[in-house]
């Protein structure tokens, strides 16, 4: 075959330092790879090839010598040089029966459901109010490239190695100190750092449950955490959805289930805002103590409030050390830092620890250094500044929007922090069918489902009104208040709404 | 008590953003939390404090009122101002049984040591030549830093958001790219990018391993492997350490106990740098079709060839679509990207993702921008000619100093590639001895029996060649030799060597 229509001596660089012989060879072995020298195609004889490639001899030569080596090519004596066959001659294929060999899948149903809401975060067209995603335009991200580029000196390569699993130590230590403010009675040794918060909830279910263990949930509560403890085979125990927290039917759990763990989000719940007043934190923790109930506390969004400052989180309240609470950078800086963490005490920490380097050894130190550098430059409260002015006007823009266009058919109660509005359709409406008239007009949100151990919800949802600038999200509140209209015209409240109903 | 003492007026800034009655709050909220102001301490009357830091009266009173809302002090009518008590009255606290909470721990006499080797990568006084890393000087950290500095625009808000669980698009593509080039018969859909290829073991144990399935690996080989199989609770079928790859034992074993998985590094492998020849590979793939095998291949050094490019990976000679191949930029480029990928059939990529979701819900996106961007500015393979020819010099001089100072009491092979020496000392000696004696010296190694599933290895060790540059290479070889004479002149040889040892 005509192999100057395949390799071009154009490609090839004298002055490389790579020997003229081994790029040859590397340019036919990448033609014979990608099946473009079929197997059994004859090649020049190394004469040829020299005088085509303008190359010696000897490097012709050297060349085949090397793809033979590779068992790319094979020379028949006073035959020539032919390429080999790479598949060796086999019996017909059978296929690998991957679906057999897969261990059983988690509930997929809910995950499935995540990951349509990462997705969707994406799409141009429609105006996603679904994800929980910090506005991009908020990002710090002129501070992060001034700090990378300062740097040079500071992102020492001693640092870009392997660290210990727990976390770089300069971040766990100002993390520390931050959270001492707050209230924590910690040190850097009960302070790990995690790929996320998402991280932190895995090596909980990984480290505390076992299948069959019981754990209560808040109802509603993040979907996130229902995954990832029904993934481990936990048995979730659903406090019903109630003003206050139902103390006493959590002593009840706690007596008759002794529950491995009580996972709680006191502060701007996700979905429904809520904040746990400060007594009743008291009380849940007397309780916790009473039964030595360790409690998993999701804090996302404490710093995200708009009017006031909420309560100390349950870890400052804790007086028998039963809590272990998570945090993370992904809501009030990026997702893409992929960087949270996780205070508990130091045993707990240890086991964390030794899970966690199966899984990744260690999060990644680019990360955690630029964080480091960004939190120890003092910058985060000025931006904790600028987010919380600019989300509080989303808030009340979203607020006065809802009112105006979906009431009364939507109502809510106004967040007083955190991402979302939780929001009750009237009576006899499904938000699964809003969804699907929702879709069809350009905007989405989270069916009140997904945030339910036991498939309540069907006439909830929730919006989240921090990822886009004012116009758009009334662009999607008035996208949104059509397609009500139309599930309401459409008399689809007529239908009974059903008692248990199998998340979409 | 003397307020004055505690905050101070200088701390009030008037043009800040925050009200001047929430900076004082804030003071005095960090003061209660952190005891410095014990609870019961009475607080100046809201005249005094005005006075002191020279606010109004409102200020004053307003910070109160908030420190109040927040459960941090009380007013009690008639007699003044206190610190709360932060802790509730609780009867004398029980602590938390958490080992009776813990989920069974893995094997964590292995763990230990990887986790020791890594710390052990530290120490500023000793020579490591234990851990596997890279020469932190050969880091491409100038490209890194100019890349991040140029690409401000670049680096859009929009990538650091979430991103797809199986990795940053872009990324995905070159390196299916790259990875067509090198015969693999795969698209992006079948590349999936994960954090250290570390994650990506743990991907395959939690989606093929149930307790009781048995895994194939070398013996010896690399120790992580055996750490995630084991703590999956896979039963390890270890294949003895001969010159070839025992077929007919295997073709026993895939019959007797139908494994779930065969683990190999075939190219320099980790840690006795063993390279299988081509005819070894296939047969290896006709045996795995034959029995619908499923090999699972770890190339994390098959770019770091120093004599002649090594045969074609098994994915890329699979002709039946059951290899899944691991791969790293950790070894080539630095470990603190926690950048790994794995190439599986799509089926079995939306598995890995599906799990992975749960674990961190994607990887660094700032890891994966930037190592796009160092990729797609065709960077790469001038910095793997670099490392090849730097860690030749090095191998090299190692060999050499081997000879000189530690031969005839140790021998080893030349490596062809990879990072390591696997050296095997004279009858009678144990690497554990040798390590003690060699810790006492300031130079340290990983003894064999990291590397064996069956406690086999008393009398190996591996040491690693590229971390340091050549001076200190030589110093470490002369540590070890002096701990080697030692060892031979106490005639520990004289010692039977134990059939099989527990791991220290």
């Amino acid at each position: 075959m005509d192999i100057s229509k395949i390799i071009d001596k154009g490609f090839l660089s004298a002055d490389s330092k790579i020997p003229l012989y081994k790029q040859i060879a590397g340019l036919l072995a990448e033609k014979i790879n990608n099946r473009l020298l079929p197997a059994g195609s004859k090649l020049p004889p190394e004469r040829e090839l020299a005088v085509l490639l303008q190359v010696s001899r000897t490097t012709a030569i050297n060349a085949y010598r090397w793809l033979e080596e590779q068992g790319l090519i094979i020379t028949k004596v006073g035959s020539g040089t032919y390429v080999a066959d790479l598949l060796t001659t086999l019996p017909p294929n059978p296929s690998v029966p991957w679906s057999q060999l897969f261990t059983p899948s988690p509930n997929t149903q809910l995950s499935s459901i995540l990951r349509e809401l990462m997705a969707s975060a994406y799409t141009e067209d429609s105006i996603s109010l679904a994800a929980g995603m910090p506005d991009p335009a908020l990002y710090p991200l002129k501070h992060f490239h001034r700090l990378f580029s300062q740097q040079s000196s500071h992102l020492c390569a001693a640092e870009l190695g392997h660290i210990p699993t727990e976390g770089y130590m300069p971040l766990r230590r100002i993390l520390a100190a931050r959270l001492l403010t707050k209230g924590y009675d910690i040190t850097p040794a009960n302070t790990m750092i995690v790929s996320g918060s998402q991280q932190g909830l895995y090596l909980i279910a990984k480290v505390f449950l076992e299948p069959g263990d019981y754990v209560i949930v808040e109802s509603p509560t993040y979907l996130g955490a229902i995954q990832v403890f029904s993934a481990a085979g936990a048995r979730l125990l659903s406090l019903p959805a109630v003003n206050n927290l139902p103390l006493e039917l959590l002593e009840d759990y706690l007596v008759r289930y002794r529950p491995k763990l009580f996972y709680v989000m006191p502060t701007f719940k996700n979905p429904n805002g809520r904040v746990m007043p400060l007594a009743e934190r008291r009380k849940l923790l007397e309780l916790a103590a009473k039964h030595r109930l360790v409690i998993v506390e999701d804090d996302p969004y404490g710093e995200l409030y708009y009017d006031r400052q909420p309560p100390l989180s349950l870890k400052a309240l804790d007086p028998f050390g039963g809590v272990i609470t998570l945090g993370t950078f992904s809501k009030i800086l990026f997702p893409g830092l992929r960087t949270g963490w996780v205070t508990a005490p130091e045993t707990v920490i240890n086991r964390f620890a030794l899970a966690k380097q199966y899984i990744d050894l260690h999060s990644s130190n680019l990360s955690q250094k630029l964080l480091f550098d960004f939190l120890a430059a003092g910058l985060l409260e000025d931006h904790l500044h600028t987010v919380r002015t600019e989300y509080t006007k989303r808030r009340d823009l979203v607020a006065g929007a809802l009112e105006q266009y979906c009431s009364p058919h939507l109502t809510f109660t106004l967040p007083a922090g955190g991402f979302y509005f939780w929001c009750t359709l009237s009576q006899g409406l499904l938000t699964r069918q809003l969804l699907h008239e929702a879709g069809k007009r350009g905007v989405s949100f989270v069916p009140g489902e997904a945030f339910y151990a036991d498939a309540a919800g069907a006439g909830e949802l929730r919006l989240c009104f921090a990822t886009h600038p004012e116009e758009r999200l009334l662009a999607g509140i008035r996208r949104l208040s059509t397609a009500l209209q139309v599930l309401v015209d459409s008399n689809a409240g007529s239908q009974p709404r059903p008692a248990v109903t199998p998340i979409i």
